[in-house]
C-alpha cells in the first residue's frame, strides 16, 4: 500500500501538501520527490523504475504552467497517474490543458486546479480497491465528512 | 473483474464508444448504462449500488454541459469515478470545469475532452493493480503500441 | 411569502449575504443553511422536502468550482432555483458555466458571479407576482433606487 | 396565467421556438415579439406597457452578440425576466455575459446557451407558485420526464 | 467642440479620469456624468437631449459588467459614442463583449479595456476632422509624444 | 467627404464589404486597398499619404490574427482609424485582442468581430459632424431602420 | 545546412505540409518524422541522437491536443526547436499552451496555430545566420513577397 | 557574437531582465533598447539598421497589450525575433495573441508569458549554431542545470 507524489518545483511544494495529508490521514506510505520532465528526465526515469520496483501503486503528479510531468510519468509507467494542475500563470488553465488533454492511451487522471488534496483521495479510492482496510476507512471518511459536515452546518444560518 | 459505464443522454452514445472498446480490448466486463443525476436520481443510486453489490471496481461517467452526472455519482460511491466532459457548447470547456473541479474530499478522475478511449484506459491501469493479468496485457499494449507506432511510421516522411 | 438560501461552504458566507440582505430590505422571510449536495444528499433532500412543505417559494442557491449544488437542488425541487456563482477559481467561469448550463427540462436561474443580492432581487420579482405588497415594494424600490441615484448623482461630475 | 416571449432578429425564431414548445405544453398563453432595445426603444416601452397592463407575468427575452435586450427589459419592468443567450460568435459567450453580469438591482435571471425551452420551463415554474394548476401539471412533468428516460434508457445500453 | 463623458457608477470615477485628462490636455470642453440605462433611462435620454442640443460631438461611455450604457447611448444619438470596457469581473472581458459587440447599425467604438484615456484620444481625432486646432495639437501631440519618448528613452537601457 | 478602406489580405474582401455597402448607401465616396503592415509598408506608408493629402477622413482598417494593421495604421495617422477584427482563428479573440488593446496615445475605434458595417457606420457618424447632409440621412437612416424593423416585425410571431 | 519536422501523428501531416514548402522554398534539406514523446520515446530520443550527428541544425515540432512533443524534443537537445501547435480540440488552445508555457531554461520558440509554414522560416532566419547564402535567400524573398504583394493589390479593390 | 533586446515601455524593465541575465550568464554582448512600433518608428528602423549593422544576430522583443512590437521589427529585419508576451491585462493572453498569431511569412518566435529568460535562452541556441563556445557552453548549462536540479531536490521530500 504505497503511493508516491511527484512534482516539477521546489515552489509548489505548498501547494502538493494536499496530497500528503490525504494520504497520511488514511495511513498511505509515500515518498514525495521533486522532479523534472525536461531537467532530469534518466533520474525521473530511475525513480519511476524504482518506486515500481518497490511496489508503489499510484502516482500523483504535480506541475504548473506546460505542465508536461504527469503525461511524461505516464508514458512512463503503466501504474495510475493522478494528475494536479498548479496554477502559476493564466488562472492555470494552461496547466489543466497541458495534463488533461493527452494523447489516445496514456491518459492522466486529473483533478482540479491546485486541488491536490483530491489527488491524494482518487489514489485512496483506487487503492481501497484492492485493499479492504482502505475500503473501511473510506467508508468512515465519508461518513465522518457527513457527520463533522453536518455538526458544523446543523443550524440555520444567521445572515 | 468488471466496470460500469454511465452516460446522460442517448445522444452521447457514440462519443463514449471509445470507453467500451478500450475495456473490451482488455477483456474486463461492463454494464453501460444511460441515466441522468437530475432526471432519474433514484434510479441511479438503485444502479449505483447494485453495481457495487456485484462487484464493479470502476464507473466511467461523461456528460456534456454543466455535465453534474460524474460528480454526482462520485459523491454516492466510494469507487474511484473517471469522467469524460463531452463537448456539447462552448468546445466542452462547461463541462470539463463542471467535472473536474469537484470540491475537496470527492474527486473525479478527468481525462480530455470527449476522449472516452481513455476514459477506459484509466479503468484497465486502476484494475491493474489488482489483477495481475491485466497487468500483463497492459505491459504488452504498451509494448504493441510502440510496435505498431514504429511501423507505421518508420520511415522518414515524405512531405 | 417565504424564500430559502442555500449555499455549499462557511466560506461562502461573505459573499451570500446580498441576497439575505435583499430580501429582509423586502421583508420577506428566509431560512439560511449551509448543504452540499455531495456531502450531505440525504440532509439536503430532508431540508428540501421540510422547506417546500413549510411554505418556501423561491429557493436561493450559491456554490463555486463545480458548482452543483444550485442543480441539484433544481432537480429535486419544482420551485424556481435562483443560482449564484460564486468566484473560487478561473475568475468564476467554472461556477457560472456549472450553474447556467443546465440540461432541458431543469433550468436553473441564473444571475451574476458573485451578485448574491441579484439572486435576492430575482426571487422578490417571483414573488411578487403573487403578492401585491411585494409588487408595491418593488415599485417603490424602482422609484427609490432612480431617486437616490439621481440625488447622488445629479451633478456634472467634477473629473 | 399569461408570458411573453421577445427576441431582438428574425434570424433568432429557430432558437427561440424551444420557449414556445414548453409554454405550449403547460397550456400558458403567451406572445412572441421581435422587438430590439436599439432599434425601436419606443415599440419595445409600448409593448412592454401594454403587456403588463394585460397581466403578463414572465418575460422570456432572446439575445446575441452584445445582447442587451434581456436587460434593458429587465429594466423597464418589474416581473421577471428571463433571459436566453443566443450564440451568433464567440460561442455565445459574449451574450452570455451581456445578459447574466447585470449591475445590482436589476436581474436577469439566465438560463443556458441557445437553451429557449428551459426558458420556458423557468417561467412556468415561476408561475406554479400562484396556479395551483401549473403546479400540478409540473409534477407529472418531471415523473413522466423520468418515466420516459426509464423507458428509453432501462435496458443496459450496447456500446 | 465639446464632448462628454458618462459613466454608470461612482465606483467608475477613478478609471474614467483618464478620458477627461486627455480632453483637458487639448482644450476641449466636457461634461461629465454619472448616468445609468437601466436605473435612470428617462433622465440619460434627458441629458443626451440636451447635450445635443448644446453641440456636444463625441460621447465617451464607460461601463463594467454587463456594460450596457454605451450601446444604449448608441441608440439614442447618432453622435459616434466611444465605449471604454472597465474590469470589474472576468479580467474585463464580460464589459469588452457587452461593448464592441453591437448589432448592425448602431456601433459603439470600443478602445481597450479600463483605457479611458484612448477613448479621449478618438474623441480628440474625431473632432480633430472639423477643428483646425486640434488638428495642429494632434500633430504636435505626436510629435512631442515622439520626444518625450526619444528623450527618455534615448539611451541603450541598463539591464 | 471621403473614407478609406484597408485591409490584409484580398481572403478578407467579402468580411469587408459591409464597410463598403455602408458608405455607398450614405454616399460617401472611398478607396479600397489590400495592404500589409508587415509586408509593404512602405507602399502603406504612401497610400496612407496620399489619402491623407487628398482630404480622406476616416479610415477602416480590419484584419485577422495578429492583427496588426489598424494600430500601424492609427500610428501613422492621425485621422480616426476603425478597427475591424476578423475572425480566422480562435473566434476572432486574437484579432479583436491586438487590435483594441492598443497602448496609451494611440487608439483604434474597434467594432465587432467581422461586423465591417459598423465600421462603416461608424466612419459615417464621425464625419457627420462636419457634414450636415451626412447628419440629415442618418437622421433618416434611424428613423428608416426603425420603420423597417416595425415594418417587418409588427405583428406577434408565429412561434 | 539540414533541418528536422517532426510531428506526432499521421492525422497532421496535411498541417505540416506548410514547414516542408517552406523549407523547399529556400533549398534546405530536411528529414520528416512522425514520432511521439509518449508512444516511442526511446525512438524519439535515437532520431534526435542521430539527427544531431548528421549535423541537422533546428527542429520543428508540431502537436495537437496536451501537446508535450515540441517540450519534450526541446529537453533532449540544445538545438533550436520551433513549435507548432495544431488544432484539434479547443481552438488549438491546448496546444498553444502546452508549447509556448515551457519552464525556464528549456524553450520552445512557438509560431501561431497551424501555422507550420512560420516554422519553416523561422528555421530558415536561424540557419540564415550561418549560411550567407540563405541570406541572400532570404532577402529576396522578402523583397519578392514585397513585389507579389504590391503586383497583387497593387490597385484599388472594388468593393 | 551580438544580441539586442528592445522592449516597449519602462515599466517593462524588470520583466525583461530575465533575458539579459541569460545573455549575460553566456557571455552574450547584447544592447538593450526601450523602443515602440507606434511611437517612435522611425527611431525603431534607425536602431534595427544600426544593430543589423553592427552584427546583432538575434533581437529578442517584449511588449503587452496588443504587443505589435515583435511584429513589427520581424518585418523590418530578417533576423531572428524572439517575442515575449508581458501580462498588462488579460492574464498577458492579448499579449500572446498578438505577438505569436503573426501572418505567413514573417513569424516571431514566441517565449511564454513573461518568460523573457527563455527568449534569452532562444538567443542563445540560435547562436550556438554559429559559435562553437557557445554550444559548449549550452552543454555545460543543461549539465549543470541537471546537476543543480538533483543536488536541491536529491533527497525525497518531507511534505
Amino acid at each position: 500500500m504505497k503511493a508516491a507524489i511527484i512534482f516539477g518545483s521546489k515552489s509548489d511544494t505548498e501547494k502538493m501538501r494536499g496530497a500528503a495529508s490525504c494520504l497520511k490521514e488514511f495511513g498511505v506510505e509515500f515518498e514525495a520527490h521533486i522532479l523534472s520532465a525536461h531537467r532530469v528526465p534518466e533520474k525521473l526515469e530511475e525513480v519511476l523504475k524504482r518506486l515500481e520496483a518497490e511496489g508503489t501503486e499510484v502516482i500523483i503528479a504535480g506541475a504548473g504552467l506546460a505542465a508536461h510531468l504527469p503525461g511524461v510519468i505516464a508514458s512512463k509507467t503503466i501504474l495510475p497517474v493522478v494528475g494536479v494542475p498548479l496554477e502559476a500563470a493564466l488562472d492555470g488553465l494552461d496547466s489543466l490543458f497541458s495534463i488533461v488533454q493527452m494523447p489516445k492511451g496514456i491518459p492522466v487522471a486529473t483533478v482540479g486546479i491546485n486541488n491536490s488534496y483530491n489527488a491524494g483521495m482518487t489514489a485512496i479510492q483506487i487503492m481501497a480497491l484492492k485493499y479492504p482496510e482502505l475500503k473501511e476507512k473510506l467508508i468512515l471518511y465519508r461518513k465522518s465528512m457527513k457527520e463533522k459536515f453536518i455538526e458544523e452546518n446543523n443550524n440555520v444560518v444567521d445572515l
